[in-house]
């Protein structure tokens, strides 16, 4: 039987990776909290290497591995921002990298990966091809397969940014992270939880994509068939290892319209100055729903990314 | 003979803002810092309260007005960021402000200048209507005067965010700030010359508004007439006092093109994941034209402001 991932998976994730990740900087909006009544801490993972904080499952993974395993090279299929950490953490480790890409990636996602050294495979979009290739690449060259969330030790390397947020901010009452394939949350409620047994912590996930959502109330995985949401970081279903720990450990999930996302992804870009993707502004827009009780708590919120194309914006797309 | 501004007013208008104002972070950009071979530390005055350093100034003026000079309001000129600040120190002290502003100003900021309390007037758009409009209105209501720069208030408070920053970073060899009206360039020099006489101070201008970077060489004010950048709060020209000091001062002044500033706010955006205004910009596009050297050097930026419209963002315009 597999060992089941834990608290102490993420606490010695955390001594592996830090000296390779940045520990990023926890904020806070005076605006928000005046509007809300609560204290909100954001853990800026957009400010994390790679822009997001796929790069600690990705390093907790690469360092994980044997050197027989290394010698091997690993590979992956990913558009966005599991490619660009495999890649950045697999150069750094000296590993030879392979990312499975959809031809309709972006541009600039796949120059960011190739500037990275990995080896870019073009595939036709959807999930089948690109787990099809991906089979056909890893059997060719006898790579290891990172998946991008369903495996323990990218669970366990995700956790450490609510870890740091937890030990940080050590009253939170609440903690939100948005799900996609649940590799954030799963490990975000088993580290905050570790710290904390009185946190409650929470999905959020669009309205468009919420397979997390249905699956963790009907107990079993419902894959999202059409997910259309302007998240692209979210539209990813849950895996079997990441369900198993959140149906045990999150308290709720949520869901979000693709409209609060983007007033939510705004606010914080015009309020904060700062940069976050829209899958970052999900949980945002939760708190800004008044669908959760938060007056006078103290709530983490992990700003997962801030990886947008510059050059179109969600708000602008409808002009 | 008037007081001459100098160290000792920055450090008391330390003393006095520092309840008021955030003290901002100094943020690094590894992938700047390995482009150019230095070391680059930005204060980050765009997530300072009302986005932008002006506060600083504002702030500082308000808290050395006498009680009868408080009773009767304050007033200003101004489109951008000193209206904002104005309003909001004034609010937070309990002392009415008047704002005349353009009428092309941006709905988003006269929203956000009447958010504040402030009463706003209109004028037509130029800078003679903007001061014949304040004249009559000062002389209507007996209200304070508060320059966005030719004021030795202003130009301590603005002075403490280079007080800051060269405080947390002693060994920076070079600051470099934007130059508009001249009220940040003169304290930062004041205040960074006060901490390390040996460190070289250089105002960044855009090549269409430059007539600090003339002013400077030829040693008399030369207002500019038609200023014509993206970098909004760069269109003023320096003021008496201003240039008295920067004339003093100042180790150099340099321009950037329009295109510089453009790609450097995008480069920012990009890296840094932090919004920025156009304004910002200019430093950080004269760091990167090669025009100065860097090498192995501490650099310190300030990044004065982060107000930017969401809507209409510079490297859209011309597609």
């Amino acid at each position: 039987m597999p060992h089941k991932v834990g608290f102490a998976d993420i606490c010695n994730a955390h001594q592996r990776i830090a000296p390779h990740v940045h520990r990023t900087p926890v904020l806070t909006c005076s605006s928000l909290d005046k509007r809300l009544g609560a204290g909100v801490f954001f853990k800026c993972e957009n400010f994390q290497k790679t822009g997001s904080f796929k790069i600690r499952g990705a390093s907790n993974a690469l360092l994980s591995l044997t050197k027989e395993e290394k010698n091997r090279g690993v590979i992956t299929h990913s558009s966005g921002n599991h490619a660009q950490a495999l890649a950045h953490a697999a150069r750094s480790e000296g590993i030879k990298a392979t990312i499975i890409m959809p031809s309709n990636s972006t541009p600039v996602k796949m120059q960011a990966v190739a500037g990275y050294g990995a080896d870019i495979r073009s595939c036709d979009p959807g999930q089948e091809s690109r787990e099809a290739v991906c089979r056909e690449v890893q059997q060719e060259t006898g790579s290891v397969f990172i998946s991008p969330y369903n495996d323990n030790r990218i669970i366990a390397g995700q956790g450490t940014a609510a870890l740091e947020l937890a030990s940080d901010m050590p009253d939170l009452d609440m903690l939100l992270v948005p799900v996609g394939g649940g590799g954030l949350l799963a490990g975000s409620a088993l580290a905050a939880k570790g710290v904390n047994t009185d946190i409650k912590v929470i999905g959020t996930e669009p309205e468009t994509a919420n397979d997390a959502y249905q699956s963790f109330r009907k107990g079993k995985i419902i894959p999202v068939t059409r997910p259309d949401t302007v998240a692209d970081g979210l539209r990813t279903s849950l895996g079997i290892l990441t369900f198993a720990v959140i149906s045990e450990q999150a308290d709720d999930i949520i869901t979000v319209s693709e409209e609060a996302i983007i007033l939510a992804m705004r606010y914080v870009w015009e309020r904060m100055k700062i940069i976050i993707e829209p899958s970052s502004a999900v949980p945002v827009a939760a708190l800004m729903s008044g669908n959760i009780n938060v007056r006078n708590k103290q709530i983490g919120v992990v700003l997962s990314g801030g990886n947008v194309n510059l050059d179109q914006l969600p708000w602008m797309q409808h002009v």
